[in-house]
């Protein structure tokens, strides 16, 4: 169950720069690389003419892609540009695709539908004001699980307990809204010892790191299957979530959740942050710590998924910390309902 | 098909000594753990809150099992005693569990008739006369088939030939008789030479390892999946299996065998003695031997299960041998059978 | 979709020089080992005793097989010879296997048509004045693949780009024509560079690499799943394919391709050549070269199985290029529907 008509973050800009890329991604088996111009191509991972992987092939210097196997040539546009001896023209599914913000997003749902002004806008991406680290995990789950993870951080009491976690998360009830498609869910906590990892953040922003402080953290879902979460702390005494710049330390966790199959996903996670922005190492620093985190969730979602898979018509609890991932997976249900009553009338 | 209104070992006592355990016993996921008091608990693997295993938990000092992805707090009998914010107290479900002999024994069927008296009787267990090692190996076949392994020794001029196998055990002819719910196969050999493992039980008995010996095999299946099997060899001419006791070499070799699927088992081997047991070193000898020969059990039964698996329906031979195999399988059908009628009745 | 009744190589005769060999063969899980008097034998890898695999057995100096578990004994013919205390005698199904040229052949079909006068003729394995040396890949794709691969060398140009590839290849456009149950995919290139592989080769004949050669392809697909591609180069200028023989190189590329399952095979390649035979040299630096340009079509042909498995119903191309293995496709068709016939009317 995923939205088809939306822009989902198939690789890195630099996972094509070499070489072509084959990646599933929401169940179609694509070759990603770089054709004509520069510009990002994804295709279907399937020759037209034997059936062999186009990603096993090369890239010619013009951007156009050769079957590493007999050789066809096809264009970014997913037609092929000459064969073997053969005037034949065969034409192989080609998906939207366009780069921005270091990314490679593509469009596996109807063509025509493929606007880019529909790509969640990222701020902190177009703004020399903030930097951004992150990575890719494989993660054997369905994507829903992982929203679920996100949109609820009592988690992090428990499975991070010895870097972002603990015990004042869990004692401070979150509240849960819903925008239009984007779901909400906010927590505050108020006048806290800060945990080891915005410490080191406030070390890094040069602001003492052994005084009470105001903690948030504000989740945001938004269609298909993007988390942002605004997170921070400011010394207790000057507004929170308000406090002046040189009070706090905030950053935005991103999140782009990207199925492959049903029970699999690509999930790029990282960090944007708009303090000590030219500092390449507390930039470093920040996305290792990262990495380990957010690795300790890889193994519970994936037990998880293994449990759900054995008893799938088992019965789950909705908690008040649960409200978010719930919501999140009402619009979805909304969507992608919407998406294929259109499919009917079409 | 297995009997569930029985005890089955599900681990020892060593393996829930630091940390909880997730193990499929009958084809139920179960958790185990020491809870209130130190007792011994299983509950099915699965939060009740989002179906993360428990197993991937902690158990606190007071004995609640502890989610490691919510928090979620659950006592020994399934019950949820805290959960983040909230008042519902759900269940999940729990197996009668008990702990003896050092081992971890559950009741995968139904919980009223699960009678701590029905534990299958270790007089060896509860003698200080008698001392015990063994080992566990996790053998991707069906159950059955060990009892087979077991209840038929002619495998061992085989199978162990460099170890207890002598072709003098081929050449006894076995007996099988049924008591009740028991199936017994024994095989008695005269004058023979000693293999090399009882070589070594006579050296470490202060025993002449040099002379004639009588040997025995005395193979006792007892449902559930209990195997005891009587050996020993005495000096020829002093009675054999009713010689004095300075006169022979005597063991139990003891093995619970405990279904995980239809086609794998958690299989619990070991030895008890009651000659030289302060004798540390010769236990460990013992063990240690015992688990070479038995680990060359594990190739050929894991072979046999995929040739059965993909001949289902071919039809195999019941020799003279089998017949301790072929009792056990009727005395397990007849049980099935009355377990089924059971639940139609109720 | 294989032909049953033929001759399939089942192994080199070094397999099963020390110990039984188990392996499938068109489906059919067989133990092939030397039995009476040396003769190769192939039996169902079953014992009808407990349905362990007699390849985990061993052979007896009698050429009688032993198996594994209770010692069951088994003539080459599949019947059984001795049995522990019994005196059933089971038979279990064997299949007609011979030796000829270093390989084990076996016939999966019916057995009274099973005449070794139907072996594929090997006149170079016959001959002193020929050499032959090659080695064995197991392969994860339907045996068609590889004939097509086989029958159509353009991939060279792609696959085998810095060895035996070149852009001649392709441009030479192949002949195809069906002789009897034969396909023959031809090919020409004339006033050529020659490839590396050619440049070693005419250098091992003492001849001059760096002078323009001919070059030829005859490809020779044979049922069941045989291909045999006479291969060349000659200076320029002498007759090309008819040049005399101290003007060309030329040999034999043998490919034995025996279907596992339906999307596996085990691929026997090798060459044979009429020069420099006594040059074990030279046969180690083919051989060599040869594993590392096959090894290079492996990982195509199962990315390529992978695609075709995931969508069986997609339509491939029909090239110029793609004929031999087209027609090759035709001839296993008509004679799998002549066996079905057969089969129906008997």
């Amino acid at each position: 169950m995923y939205v088809r008509n939306a822009w989902y973050v198939a690789c890195t800009a630099d996972e094509i720069a070499a070489a072509p890329l084959g990646r599933t991604i929401c169940g179609n088996r694509m070759v990603l690389f770089r054709s004509e111009g520069g510009a990002v191509s994804a295709l279907e991972d399937f020759c037209p003419h034997r059936g062999a992987p186009l990603s096993l092939g090369s890239v010619r210097a013009d951007g156009r892609i050769v079957c590493g196997y007999h050789g066809l040539v096809m264009g970014g546009d997913g037609r092929c540009v000459s064969m073997p001896g053969q005037r034949v023209r065969p034409t192989i599914r080609s998906y939207p695709a366009l780069e921005r913000h270091g990314f490679v997003w593509v469009w596996p749902g109807e063509k025509s539908a493929a606007d880019p002004a529909k790509l969640h806008p990222l701020p902190w991406a177009e703004s020399p004001e903030w930097t951004y680290a992150g990575g890719l995990f494989h993660v054997k789950c369905d994507y829903r699980l992982m929203i679920d993870n996100l949109m609820d951080l009592t988690h992090e009491t428990y499975v991070h307990a010895t870097s972002i976690g603990q015990p004042e998360i869990e004692e401070a009830a979150p509240a849960t809204r819903v925008e239009g498609d984007s779901a909400i869910t906010s927590r505050f906590m108020s006048n806290i010892s800060a945990p080891p990892f915005w410490r080191a953040a406030l070390r890094g922003n040069h602001l003492a790191d052994d005084v009470p402080v105001d903690r948030w953290q504000i989740c945001r879902f938004t269609p298909p299957s993007h988390v942002m979460i605004e997170v921070g702390v400011a010394h207790t005494g000057h507004g929170g979530h308000d406090a002046p710049a040189e009070r706090k330390v905030s950053s935005v966790v991103v999140d782009f959740i990207t199925p492959e199959t049903d029970t699999s996903i690509w999930y790029f996670w990282g960090m944007a942050r708009s303090f000590n922005v030219e500092d390449k190492a507390l930039t470093e620093t920040i996305r290792a710590g990262q990495a380990a985190i957010f690795g300790e969730d890889v193994g519970i979602l994936e037990a998880q998924q293994r449990n759900l898979s054995e008893q799938p018509s088992r019965h789950l609890m909705r908690l008040n910390i649960d409200m978010g991932g719930f919501e999140a997976r009402r619009i979805l249900e909304r969507l992608v309902a919407e998406e294929q009553n259109d499919l009917l009338k079409a």
